[in-house]
Parts: structure tokens; C-alpha cells; sequence
């Protein structure tokens, strides 16, 4: 096996020098900040989204390199060949597709010398009629009674995306519909919602894109006997998003709809397929999922069609790489100065450490620079309460802080220390990517700030389905980009497969037990044994 | 200001170079968990915890020297002192006592030659009696319905632990009464509060121990209007949580009830005290929280007594700057194989991250080693379909697994693939630190696994709240014997002053322009400028 050494080419090398520039004293934020221009120079707006990195590590000579590599690497043709359908998901030979889910032009899309369009606008017409019928009681549960409760059963990229945006515009639900997510195996998931739910009044949603995802059939199954023991019909309580003609989409296994998936549309890219769209539809209606489609499709067209230096998600994929592989930060907190995108870092924490936390390049190669990092955060203020020491004072990590210029209940204008709770918060949001960046030398070591933390701000207009759309698939874009950078491939996902292997021979000495108490685990190694007499005592 | 160097220490020097042993092939995972008796040596069982670090990067040799470090840093005597009431909190010069907070001896705990147990005692009785009576209807809202919606108004360390808690035992909520968090001052978090709860029915815990946090302030205020717009009597709505004599402590501003905080705990120590003790006992009962606190007791006294080598917390923090100073993994996860404990990760996160992100030692000489890590964290299995992707082939970070042997909902029983739920989530539990540790290799590259990625596993027996208490008094105790290794003072944090001050200074620009719709922000620096440009439009 060959290692790519990304150090070999050129702009790579330069860019390493110009980090060394970049650590030295007079380049401390603290002294670019004293260009008056600096924001100007340093920021881009683009589809109602402005995205200012002046608070990043980052001079004119910097970002030209940056440029530099970013045509070196081709980043613009690879992502048109992306959107285009060729299969830039090599080691599965497919191609990458979730442009495609919120494509509203009329132009064909093919895969293998088919438009795929017309299937994926059959689907987004199923999607609409369904959550009309549901909205209208037309579609009910087996006792007659309207759907008020809806649960995804799903796991990974077939809930967190939904549940990002269903956070996000959560304050536009007015469905009379409540949604709910069984992602996890664990029983105390399932036991909570099935306290808190009328069963008549549920619908399931299974999402699974085989149909095989242990977590996701466990649950499925469980829930199916739930129905049958009250007494219901589970074909009038579920409905399935999965590859035509997986076991979800069987008539011998009937369901109220079954909705499909693509094979081209990766787990963690597909909030807007049918994934996000069923149970968004029912949650918030068709129009506001198709509101946030055409959001995300306004950003796709600007990765594709914007100028390097004019472009929102390939710059900030560019700074990315800068601090993750020049500047040497491994890790990334993404700061939402609003409480409704309090989903949105466990969401993108899956798209990015899932697509790029890779060791080899899409030629299997062995890479010698890390790719991906971890990516966590809370929304502020309640960050700022919580892990801002550590930002400020201990080790530095590179923050995306996102702010909202009009929130929504405008109804609640109380005023404390003269001031509105949005503009308490906004002071804040202003304040600390400042002190971050400044510091402040302070003659008491304790409360001394060494300042020269890196930070962008990214800001919304508002909370409109159209800006969460916009938001996410500026992450969406930013990940592919960083990905075409390490020349990774960002869509497979082979990490999770050893641990699937071995879950699956534990399972069956489980299930060996379940049947024949006399079995004593001999077969495992002594520390997998160990656990499996502790949770089946008495042997 | 002297630097302290760690490395002149002996025992540091030799960690060094047996961190560069361990880093050899031969020492990788794969060949230490050879030894059948691996689990045994490295692994300790305490008040029903069981911690295995045979996961870790460690052999005998190593856990001596770690062992040395901590007779050389004089671990147990400085848990002992803080035990004690020393003013161990050397910079805000008081005492760190949140262990006293759930003593239950009959010894005393002297502070400046007082003793505190009394104050203690009684708040505990004060919290008892006013649960007793919200439960009994005997204390009511202003219009005489009994309360059924408890909110916490509180940020960071007053409501982390506490949301935690009742989260991880939501399943023993039985007094009719639902929780909820006003923690952040974006009017989002308020507006949707405000649109689900009844407010005739509905106690507002404020808890500040200042009472004067800004987000907290603010949301009091906002809150006390929105009473009062409802033709309520606040003071019949309201109980606080504060400081002795503090604005929230103030018969002139009436509340249903005072609960005292004492300045020698601090807020991410604080959910045994009043902070989690008057949201909790309303929520679950007082008997319950009492038995969380008995929990966390037994924990306290296992870290005072126990031998270095036996003593869990003790051990864990070892292995935790092993990591971080030694083998330089900047940050670790938090993996809970129990959804309830859904919230133990952003608790943890604002206890390690805020106590040990300093670069100071608690004499104020600036440190050449980094203290604190990055932590985040959420459960299994769900945490596999995310970001396990880069925990297996990106860059390695440790973990802790966290596992409980008998779950709640026993009622629920199907199984899938011959094993339950809870079976299916303990065949991951069990898998996925083997996989991590084994690692595995392939022809094809992108299905290689290097492996040797380091992870300990905790298990509880069941979701109780002795046991909930132990697991929290065990990361408190493993944080506070991590700032003991490094130096530093984990009860300070004047990290997040900078920012505070920042914030004040646009809080009044903006409060002039809510007066003067004239001023045009001439005194602020020009990003600060277009930031307040932008969020007062028409300058």
C-alpha cells in the first residue's frame, strides 16, 4: 500500500510555512484586528447567509495559498462532477446524489444513463399527499382516530437530520401532530416513549435504507408487538422510507406507504430525501419541508456556481483544513447563539466525523496528515457557562459561532439592564468571539488571556425553513469540499463495520444462552466473557 | 511569573519515556489483551461500580509509575484536606465542600472554625418540607391549582447536573409534575416554555447564587412579566435558590421560599446541593433525592479511603492525564450504553472542562503542559451510527463506556435475532472497545483497522439513584484528582470573565440605542460596529 504524502505538493509545503508565519507573535489575531477593513476583507454573503472568518487565523497571503489549493485540488470540477452523477463514492461505486433530492430545475440528472429525477419527484409528490391525508384524517390509525403522535424508528443519518430541523422549526408545528425519535436499541428508549404516547394515535415511521439495521429492526419488531398486544393493526400504524423492494417495501408486509430511498443518497446527506421528508411533512407540512428543500438547493447552487474567493462553503472548508492540519487544532465546536438549533452539532458531528474521519484517500491509499476532527457544542450562552474556560484558557479549539438576527416570539419584549433577552444574547454573541481572538494580558497570571483563538460567525436572517435549509447544506457542501481536499471519499462509512462483526458473534452467544442456559460462553475471549456472565448471572 | 515545568519531576520524566515503551508495536492493544488475566489485574469493583481499564494503554509497569505520581502529587491527603473544609479553592481563598453537601455522619465540617453541617442539615429539612407540601397541595399557585410544571431558571452548573439527573431518572417520576430548563437567555428558549406550560400551575426555581447572572436576571425578569400579564401573583410562583442575603434572599421581594447556597460549593459541584435538591425532590420526591445523595456519599468515602490502587475515581484520573499529558489525545468521549443517561456528557463536559482547562497552577505559574481535554460524548448505540466512523479509523480518541446491567421496563421482552433490546445494546457495549482495541487488517485499506484505541467501561447494576449518585460523585472525584496531579485549582474560573466583560460594554451601546435611536456606535470597534449595524438595522 502506497502513502499519499500531501506534504509532496507544493501549495502543501507553502501552506506549512506559512503556519510557522502565522504562530509568530506579530501575527496574533490580536494585531490583524487593527485593520479597519479587516471584516470587510474577511467575510462573504451569499443566499441570505453571511459568513465572517476575520476572527480566523488568516491573512490576504494565507488565503491566497488557500486558493491556490483549492484549484490545485480542483474543488469546484469535483464538485460539479459530484452534483453531475458521476460516482465519486468509489469504493462503492456509486454516485453521491443528495443534490439531487432538492434539485427543483427541470434539467435531468443521470445515473447509469437514467434521469433519476422523475423518481425522486414521484416521491417528494407521494410524500405531500400522504401528509395531506394524515393532516385531513383521511389516513388514520386501525380505530378510525387521527394520527397525533408520529415516531421515527431510525438510527444515525435516518434521524439526525430530521431531528436537527425539527428542533430548528419547531415553533411552526401546527399540525396538532407531535414528533418523537426511537433511535436507540436500548429498551429504555422504546419503555419512555411507549409511557408517553396513545397508541391509536401513533404513526411509526421505519427508516432504513436496507431494511437490515439491527438497532432499527429490533425496534420495529418491538413496536409491532407492542401494537398487536393492544389489540391494533400494525399495517394501519407504520410506514416505511427504504430501497424499493427491501423487506420494508414487501406487500406481504403491508404498511399505510412505503416510501423509497436511493442507493446514491448516503445516510448522513439524506434529511432531504425522503428520510427528513416524511416525517417532516407530517410534523410541519409539506410546503414548509419543501420551503427548506429549496433553501438547500439555493446553497447548492452556490457551491457550484460561485467564484472560489465569493464561496461560502469552500472557504470555510478551506479554513477548516488550514487550522486542522496547518495550525494543528483537532477539534471544532459549533456554537449556535440560538436555542432552536440545539441539534444542529450532534447533526453535523455525524455528517463530518462520519465522512471524513477517514486514514485513506478514495484511491486506498495511507494518508500522513490527519483528516477530519472531532466536531461537539452546545448552544451559547449556555456554552459559555459550561466549556468556554477551557476555549479561553486552556487548550484553544476553532468555534463556529451562528447567530440569528430575528427571532421568532417577538411578543416577548421585557427589558432587563435595558435591553431585550435577543440583544442580551446577541451581546454575547458579539462579545466572545472578540475576547477569544484578543485575549487580554492581565498582571495576575489567573486572569490572563492569551487570546489568538480562532472563531467564524455565520448568520441567519431568520428562523425561516428556507435558512435551516440554506444552513444545513452549507455543512453539507463545507464536509464534500474538505473531503476533495484530503481526497478522501466522504460517503462510505467501512469504520463501523468491525465493531458490527463483532456485535454480530456476541448476539449469537446471547441467543445460544437465551435457548440452552447451560452455555458458558467458551467460544469468546476471557474479557468478552466476563460481560456476558455479568449480564446472564448464575453460570 | 515562573513557568512550573512538570517534566523536573522524576516520576514525570520516567512517564515520558514509558509512554514512548507503549507507543512500540509490541505494546500495542492486541498483544496486552493476550494476558486471559488482563480483566482481573485491570479492573476495580466499589459501593457496586465496576471499572475496567484493561482497554487501556497501560501495563504494570506503567500503573506503577502512575502509581508513584500519585503518592508524589499527595492525592488522597489533598481529597482529604478539601474533605476537611482547607481553603483548597486557593484564588477565591474558601473552602471546596461539595462533599458535604450529601455527608450524612454525624461529624462536623469546620469552616473558619464553624461548623456547616447545621446550615447543611437544615436545608435539607427546608427542601423536604416545601416537596412534601407542593405534593400535598398544601402549597399553591396564586389561583390555588397545584403546581404540575416545575422550570429551573438557571445556567451552566445550576442546571447541568440537575438535568442530568432527571433525566436519568425520569422513569421514578411520580408526582405529576414535569421538569423544565430556562437555562439560556435566547428568548427561543423562553417562548417555548411559555407556549407549553400552564402558568397557574406552573413553579419557577430561580437559581443563581449571585443573583446576579445576567441570562438568569434576565429570564427572572421576562418571566415575573409574563406572570404578572396573566393577572398572577409572582411571589406565589417563585422559590430561589441563592446565596444567604443575596437580592433573590430579600423579603422585600417576596417568593414562596429562600434555599440557601454557601459559597464553598461551586455551581458544577452543585446539583446535591439545594441547586439539584429543590428541582429534584419536586420532581421525583425528597426520599429519592436523599438516596442520591447517599450514593454520591458512599462514592466520597470510597475516594478518602481506599488505597491508591484499589480507588476508582483515583485510578480513572491517572489514566485520564496518562492520556492526555503522556499519550496526547486532546479529548475523550463519554459513551453511555443508556439512553437516560443522555445528558451525563454535557454535565461532565462542564465539570472536567471548566475545573481543568487552565493554564495556570493554583499558585498562579503558568503550566508547559495542557490540563484539561476536550470531552463530549452521546449514547450507544447511537454514538456508533454517528461518529464512531473516526473513532475507529480517524483520529483515535479514548472513551469511557458506560453500561448498566439491569434496565428499567422490564415489561418489554421481544426479541430480535434470538436476544432482547437490552441484549442487542450489551452485544455493542461488549464489541465495540474490543474492536477499538483489536483493530483488525485487510487487503483493502479502507477496511483496515490500526486499532489501539483506548477506552475503560463502568458499569452500573441498575438506574437507581444511589447509583446515579456514585457515577456523579465518581467524575467529580476523578476531576478534582486530575487538577491535584496537574497543579491547578479546579474550583476557579476566571475563564469566562474576559467575555463577561466584552458583553457589558455592547450590552450598554445596545441599551443606549434602545433610548437613542440616534447613536450610531462610534465608541466600538468596527466588527463590533457592523455586528450592532446589523442587529439595529436603518443606522
Amino acid at each position: 500500500m502506497n502513502t499519499v504524502k500531501q506534504s509532496e505538493s507544493p501549495v502543501w509545503n507553502r501552506l506549512i510555512q506559512r503556519a510557522d508565519i502565522m504562530d509568530s507573535p506579530e501575527k496574533h489575531l490580536k494585531h490583524l484586528l487593527k485593520d479597519n477593513d479587516r471584516i470587510e476583507k474577511f467575510s462573504l454573503k451569499a443566499v441570505d447567509i453571511f459568513y465572517d472568518f476575520s476572527r480566523q487565523r488568516v491573512d490576504e497571503k494565507t488565503m491566497d495559498l488557500l486558493f491556490e489549493l483549492a484549484e490545485f485540488k480542483n474543488l469546484k470540477q469535483r464538485f460539479l462532477e459530484m452534483v453531475g452523477g458521476e460516482k465519486v463514492n468509489v469504493t462503492e461505486n456509486r454516485p453521491a446524489l443528495h443534490t439531487a433530492a432538492r434539485n427543483f430545475s427541470d434539467d435531468p440528472v443521470f445515473v447509469n444513463g437514467r434521469d433519476v429525477m422523475p423518481e425522486i419527484i414521484k416521491v417528494r409528490n407521494d410524500i405531500k399527499k400522504f401528509a395531506l391525508h394524515v393532516h385531513k384524517e383521511k389516513i388514520t390509525g386501525s380505530t378510525g382516530m387521527p394520527f397525533r403522535h408520529v415516531v421515527v424508528i431510525g438510527i444515525g443519518g435516518s434521524y439526525l437530520g430530521t431531528e436537527f430541523v425539527a428542533n430548528a422549526l419547531d415553533f411552526l408545528a401546527d399540525k396538532k401532530i407531535e414528533i418523537m425519535f426511537l433511535s436507540n436499541v436500548d429498551i429504555h428508549n422504546f419503555g419512555k416513549i411507549a409511557s408517553i404516547i396513545d397508541v391509536e394515535r401513533t404513526l411509526w415511521i421505519v427508516i432504513s435504507k436496507s431494511y437490515t439495521t439491527a438497532e432499527t429492526m429490533a425496534n420495529a419488531n418491538q413496536v409491532r408487538s407492542f401494537i398487536l398486544e393492544k389489540g391494533l393493526d400494525p399495517a394501519k400504524h407504520f410506514v416505511t422510507v427504504t430501497s424499493k423492494g427491501s423487506p420494508g417495501d414487501d406487500p406481504d408486509n403491508p404498511v399505510l406507504s412505503s416510501f423509497h430511498m436511493f442507493d446514491f443518497i448516503g445516510g448522513r446527506y439524506s434529511v432531504t430525501s425522503a428520510v427528513g421528508g416524511v416525517p417532516l411533512s407530517l410534523y410541519l407540512g409539506y410546503k414548509r419541508f419543501e420551503r427548506f428543500l429549496k433553501g438547500a438547493e439555493e446553497m447548492d447552487l452556490h457551491a457550484q456556481n460561485a467564484r472560489e474567493n465569493e464561496n461560502i462553503p469552500l472557504v470555510a472548508a478551506l479554513i477548516s483544513v488550514w487550522n486542522n492540519n496547518f495550525l494543528g487544532y483537532p477539534a471544532q465546536a459549533i456554537i449556535p447563539y440560538a436555542s432552536p438549533l440545539s441539534k444542529l452539532a450532534a447533526h453535523i458531528q455525524q455528517l463530518s466525523m462520519e465522512s471524513n474521519g477517514k486514514s485513506v484517500t478514495k484511491d486506498g491509499n495511507r494518508l500522513d496528515e490527519p483528516t477530519g476532527g472531532i466536531i461537539f457544542g452546545e448552544p451559547g450562552t449556555n456554552a459559555q457557562h459550561s466549556f468556554f474556560q477551557l476555549a479561553h484558557q486552556g487548550r484553544p479549539f476553532p468555534i463556529d459561532f451562528i447567530g440569528v438576527i430575528h427571532p421568532h416570539y417577538k411578543q416577548y419584549q421585557n427589558q432587563s439592564k435595558g435591553v431585550t433577552n435577543h440583544q442580551e444574547l446577541w451581546s454575547n454573541l458579539i462579545a466572545q468571539p472578540t475576547a477569544l481572538a484578543q485575549g487580554k494580558e492581565d498582571a495576575n497570571p489567573a486572569k490572563s488571556f492569551s487570546g489568538n483563538r480562532p472563531s467564524s460567525t455565520i448568520l441567519l436572517k431568520d428562523l425561516s425553513p428556507e435558512n435551516i435549509g440554506r444552513l444545513l447544506a452549507l455543512y453539507e457542501a463545507k464536509t464534500v469540499f474538505e473531503a476533495f481536499i484530503w481526497d478522501i471519499n466522504p460517503f462510505d462509512q467501512f469504520g463501523v463495520e468491525l465493531g458490527k462483526i463483532l456485535a454480530t458473534d456476541i448476539r449469537k452467544e446471547m441467543a445460544m444462552k437465551n435457548q440452552d442456559k447451560s452455555n458458558t460462553f467458551e467460544n469468546v475471549d476471557p474479557i468478552t466473557k466476563f460481560y456476558l456472565n455479568t449480564l446472564f448471572p448464575g453460570n
